[in-house]
């Protein structure tokens, strides 16, 4: 028998209580406190927090409509399959339309990725709802332009994608965007399906 | 209109480059320069090649396993839906038991969590494998605890749990083990699904 820790009730009590000795959560809302160490626990990376920046409103909102019951629209399949079902507090939708049959034309059509034309199929949605971007750049700046358009917005907005092309500067475009939604980013290239998944499941339940 | 590149092969192709010619990759074989480069692709990080060691066999093994059709068994539903099955040579099944009705009292007999105790459900599927691991330390530590058992081994192991508790012991076990499993590993507190799902894709096909 190898020696290692088997309870995961004590896994998680100690690997939270390492994130809270170790990274800089002071001056956080609780509610964006709760992210954060969530978002940390997904990446292995205290330094995370250095990047992390949230409007004043994100937590209260995410959370006010996560109880609402909004739903949740995800970019991408694996921050679908990452939202826990059992946290959320209303049953909520959990969305992903990237494999939805008509994408494909669609993305033909607008001259895009698969991701943002993926967004055409949430424009009933979006109002009020919670996104969740975690991969694609092109689908936060698909977000922006949606606003743009003249839908209204989502009640917030989980912006992580990740990478080398546009990711940084789509997570910087969704933070000084003049429509001020509510938004918690990772700052540069940094981000992705784990950590956005774990910031849904950070603001759907304050159970750790 | 936001100005921003909306061609998804174009930034594929800018993301790889830029991988190239930021992360020191000279000295790794063909195939592990495709898994590392699209596991840096996955989290942004030119500096996770620095933590990540492999057997001198993986690449060579894991590919061959998968052109021959074997099952790719999972820890978590996040790497499971993070494969591209549209990558698979042979149609390989992606497995994960996390979810099987029997698990919560597996873990509770085992007196385990019940990711590690998940794998029991692998024991037919086991031998000959490619096992991926991208959450859960316990699974990988239950893992080489099956191989000691007598459960003949799998082709390769993507070991890339991530965290706080457990997550850098288990890995330099994989790496140090005696049985001599081909490996990859992101030595460390770093890792997580999104990197484990990439080094499948990479290791399945040589496109990018």
């Amino acid at each position: 028998m190898i020696d290692y820790i088997r309870d995961g009730a004590e896994i998680y009590r100690r690997s939270f209580a390492t994130i809270r000795a170790e990274a800089r959560l002071d001056g956080l809302d609780p509610v964006l406190e709760r992210v954060v160490v969530r978002m940390i626990h997904a990446c292995g990376m205290v330094d995370l927090v250095d990047d992390i920046a949230a409007s004043d409103g994100f937590g209260a909102a995410g959370e006010r409509a996560l109880r609402a019951g909004v739903p949740i629209l995800c970019d991408t399949s694996m921050v679908a399959s990452g939202v826990t079902r059992s946290r959320l507090p209303a049953g909520n939708d959990v969305v992903c339309t990237l494999s939805d049959p008509s994408v494909r034309g669609l993305a033909a059509e607008l001259g895009t990725t698969r991701t943002a034309a993926a967004l055409e199929l949430w424009r009933e949605l979006l109002p009020g709802s919670v996104v969740v971007v975690g991969n694609a750049p092109t689908a936060l700046f698909r977000l922006l332009e949606l606003v743009e358009d003249g839908v209204a917005p989502p009640a917030a907005v989980i912006g992580i994608p990740v990478g080398f092309i546009g990711a940084a500067e789509s997570k910087a475009a969704l933070a000084e965007h003049p429509a001020a939604l509510e938004h918690v980013v990772v700052h540069g290239r940094r981000g992705g399906s784990a950590m956005a998944a774990a910031a849904v499941n950070a603001l759907a339940s304050a159970a750790e």
